[in-house]
């Protein structure tokens, strides 16, 4: 028995109704680590036309977790699903924690990879080394929650997890979610898309068997250090005493609060909206992920008022509450949580939502649509009421729902033209809650990650501009120690985010939680190694992890290349290249050639071509020359 | 005070009898390391136009230590010579070990960087923070030993330690060396020969300062250990026992013994120069480093007889036994230990020196020289006495001995078309004692490294020729796994040599020894990070390191650039495309068309265009940027 990982993964074929094991061996495991690495294996393996549609049958799906995954340690809790894209038809990948990535490794799986499309609502039933695929006919039209709860009954054991989407999956919306534990969710990219067009409405997950561990003492003792020692910290304490919308204010002051469709950098209702106040008003508690003390995930509870929330649906992060609040314009945190529990409910994605909702929102206040569209709603900036009619309209496909549930990019191109001057989208995927103009890195990471406009390619510009700051002293083993201005865009700034896009990488091919391990954070970069060494023996390094990751991010551009993304998709939507209004970024855009020098500058510090193709050389420097065989 | 390093950089200039101290900080400590890193951050900012002739008084001699040097474990004795190369005309480089390093530490510097040409013989006295440039006439014509007895006379001080000429640097012997203690050696690439041209005849050093450590327990805790472990280690214990030479049987066995001038891979009179022989025979104990217990330096004496040796210049290594016995065709070992004491005394890089020797018995036997070309010796292979003959008169360039003063290259051109077939160099530099035909990854380091046909680019292919290579297992932390034939030269062969180069290369700038540190040997890639964390007290990582030293190697590359090194030099002679005499390889030869596209495809996984040049992108994520404008 190898240690940390199980060596099987699940393949599932919905189509044949097939289900196998495959074994892969402990090179598999040290290439490909786990999460987007093993995710990227089998779609590259596996999809042989990446052009296909995302809905189509030869699609892939992929749950993957890492060879860390489940281990008793904070931050230990995730799960990459993965699968082309509905809004790119790219990579599309999500990240989600809770409890069912290490209940799928007690099972005795690493992954479960999925092809094919079954004719009826079915869903997996994984339990201790076995699949099964059951009718899901009876949960067809069922929210998250309700999904998980019937599972369970059917079943017959209260602690089976199910990853499993609501109707926003089944109705195809392009950014649907998929949840476990109702709010743990893979929220970006449209997986939960994917799952609706395979007719898979969950994935329930059940194990006895006990991950080995090289060396338990070392995990428990580092878990027993991190539980003392992460109060001290400045960014864990944050998210412990009010969880990711902490650092709301912090973005307001610095002018780089997403704001009316991200018109404006600075939102003069942030007050009511942030963590703080979240917690003084309607917030009853917090939970949090397998393994892990820090509880970043807040529970609000509305009893009374048209935006009355249960509290089981969780509480809004910074991205839904920027997303729902400041970015479209609206001040009531109460609308914010319904919105948030719409999402959770019918799974969501709140970063799309929102954003899409802005977009509309602009489509409205510029007269490109009208109440005839929307289907009554005056979708002025602010409407609250109007905001959350309309997640519930997504979620259902209803009146200008139905075109929303497209996505921005392509809700703009039929809105008309000149709408697109506002959509807010890369590659089709919508803007996350940054500004870019305010920190040129995330911008870059927006246009060249793999997803699409994604803000977690790196940490953000603001954390490194400054000589002592201690996100800077976290990356000392990268030989990283220039302080760089956020609105810098030259060479450094190129290095440093592809330093810290590739350490990022190692969060995600291992599938550890960047709150808890990322620079900044409680564990450093040593810790990690140490965690993984303790699990699984391998004499690893910082040296082998970062390569590992780059090797993962040069295979997720060989899918975008083979799907026939190209370097004219690697740019920011327009919004970004004319002045951000207010705050200090004020007057500020994107500066269109430098960005795209930039770029170009990725590529090549990439070792990838000029179209942004990673060279041979390139593919044999990080032994996976296979691939040049899909080439 | 910093811990490991002293902060401070020696400048001389002996043109205008300048003496200066520049003080560096951590960044530039951080960023360089030292050795190669150090010497090469000199080399390119005062070297305005590298390509001025190796002996202009604008050439450049840097003497540089590490971080670490002088710290109290095994192997840390080492320090690096570095200029513009009289044989290749690119960059020069050779490390030596023994006490001298150390001293040059406690002595309040971490590097001497020398300017200028004194018109005077002139020595420099290093001691406690200061500098004189003191008069040499009466060291002059003396050797390496005379040199060093007589400063510490004048100086009045046994414990002086100097690094010194002997005749063949003042003769400028293309390939003179630069010795400390007699014995320990800066051989390669003729520093030895700069230090003349700028009548440097020594640089002697004694002080009394500490280095900080910045945990000392850890460091005496890790030599500890490595006293206790480094006999159970094989390459270790080979070393203890026998010296460099205990291998000399095993390349013999695999065929890969350069023999006559590189035209057989065999010698059938292995058996009598090897190591075990020489312990049994010749030898009379043994010697080390600074803080190391290995002791790989073997002594040996021959009290009577035409090659009577002197203890004191210690006994020959495997390249010396290989350059003068093998591939000479001596079975002589009392001659090649002769030889062994000549280049000691006189300071002559033992493998250069062989090499050119072998060069002229195959020029005699092809009928280029005769007789009245060798000052009446018969050059036959074999020839002992002729042999030593002719490393006196090289060393004093008499006879033929000038003309092979200027090294192989030089010499071929001279003694006609035709003899470049035989001529066994890559840009200037003689071939070490390694056979490329049955070790390509070897040949590729030849080609392309940045000194020429130097064999310390990597380890050697052979160790990685089997799945359970403990050599393998070694470097598990770069990533590495997969067994590779000796012969293959594909794309995998130099993604190895690529991450072993750089590897190898972290000796290099930390000035550590190979025989300690390298894979294979005691200490491993983690201890290593430790020593370097407990001296400086860094979150190092091999991350960090490795990219400091391709840091290093893309700075070499732009010197050589400069200096006019193209594509068509980073090539192998004429010999190892023709196919190999005797033994396993038989018949073999390089293949020429793999081994040109092996070249390209290094240049692309460095990071370099395809004229070899570093790219910009490829400067800037190595943080060095600075050297576009030398460009």
């Amino acid at each position: 028995m190898p240690f940390g990982y199980m060596g099987r993964i699940l393949r599932v074929d919905l189509t044949k109704k097939k289900v196998w094991i495959e074994k892969q061996d402990e090179e598999f495991y040290r290439k490909y680590v786990g999460g987007r690495g093993l995710a990227l294996y089998y779609l590259l393996k596996l999809i042989s036309d990446p052009r296909i549609g995302a809905y189509d049958p030869g699609n892939v799906l992929a749950f993957a977790t890492s060879v860390v995954t489940g281990a008793p340690f904070p931050g230990n809790s995730r799960f990459t699903v993965a699968a082309k894209s509905p809004l790119t038809g790219g990579y599309g990948e999500s990240e989600a924690g809770g409890f069912w990535a290490p209940e799928l490794k007690r099972a005795g799986f690493d992954a479960i990879v999925i092809e094919g499309t079954s004719p009826r609502p079915v869903f997996l039933w994984v339990h201790d080394g076995q699949c099964e695929i059951r009718d899901a006919q009876k949960l067809w039209r069922k929210t998250t929650g309700e999904t998980e709860d019937i599972i369970r009954k059917e079943l017959g054991n209260s602690k089976i997890r199910a990853a499993c989407i609501g109707q926003a999956g089944e109705n195809l919306v392009r950014y649907a979610s998929i949840h476990n534990g109702i709010k743990h969710v893979n929220g970006r990219t449209g997986m939960g898309a994917v799952m609706g067009s395979k007719k898979l409405k969950a994935v329930a997950v059940k194990g006895t068997q006990k991950i080995s561990l090289y060396n338990e003492d070392k995990v428990r003792e580092k878990a027993r250090w991190f539980t003392q020692k992460f109060k001290d910290n400045p960014v864990n304490s944050i998210l412990f005493e009010t969880g990711t919308s902490g650092g709301l204010l912090g973005l307001n002051d610095l002018g780089v609060l997403p704001t009316r469709n991200f018109q404006e950098g600075v939102f003069e209702g942030a007050q009511k909206i942030c963590g703080q106040k979240m917690k003084e008003t309607i917030g009853v508690g917090k939970e949090g992920c397998f393994a892990c003390p820090v509880g970043c995930k807040k529970k609000v509870e509305i009893r009374t008022g048209p935006f009355s929330v249960d509290h089981k649906y969780g509480g809004p992060e910074y991205e839904t509450i920027a997303a729902f609040g400041s970015n479209c314009g609206i001040d009531d945190l109460e609308a914010v949580a319904k919105a948030n529990e719409l999402c959770n409910k019918y799974g969501l994605d709140t970063i799309s939502t929102g954003n899409v909702i802005a977009f509309a929102m602009e489509s409205y206040q510029k007269g490109f649509i009208d109440t005839n569209d929307t289907g009554g709603i005056e979708l002025t900036f602010g409407n609250a009421p109007g905001m959350v009619r309309l997640v519930e309209d997504i979620a259902m496909r209803r009146n200008l729902g139905n075109l929303l549930a497209e996505g921005v990019k392509r809700a703009s191109e039929r809105i008309g033209k000149g709408s697109e001057e506002f959509a807010v989208h890369v590659k089709g995927e919508e803007a996350a809650m940054h500004e870019p103009r305010g920190k040129l890195g995330v911008g870059l990471g927006y246009a060249v990650g793999p997803k699409g406009a994604d803000h977690i390619e790196m940490e953000h510009d603001e954390c490194f501009a400054s000589k002592d700051s201690e996100f800077l002293t976290d990356v000392e083993p990268l030989g990283m120690s220039d302080a760089l201005d956020p609105t810098d865009i030259g060479l450094k700034k190129v290095r440093m985010f592809i330093y810290l896009q590739q350490l990022w990488g190692i969060y995600m091919i291992l599938d550890i939680c960047i709150f808890v391990a990322a620079p900044g954070r409680t564990f450093k970069l040593g810790d990690i190694l140490e965690l993984v060494k303790a699990v699984t023996g391998w004499e690893t390094s910082l040296f082998e992890l970062m390569k590992a990751s780059e090797r993962a991010l040069s295979m997720a551009r060989i899918f975008n290349v083979k799907a026939g993304i190209t370097p004219r998709h690697d740019s920011l939507p327009a919004r970004f290249f004319t002045p951000l209004k207010k705050g200090n970024y004020q007057g500020k855009s994107v500066p269109r050639k430098e960005f795209q020098d930039a770029v170009k500058s990725y590529y090549r510090m990439m070792g990838w071509d000029d179209e942004g193709v990673p060279t041979i050389e390139k593919l044999a420097e990080l032994d996976i020359d296979w691939i040049r065989e899909l080439l």
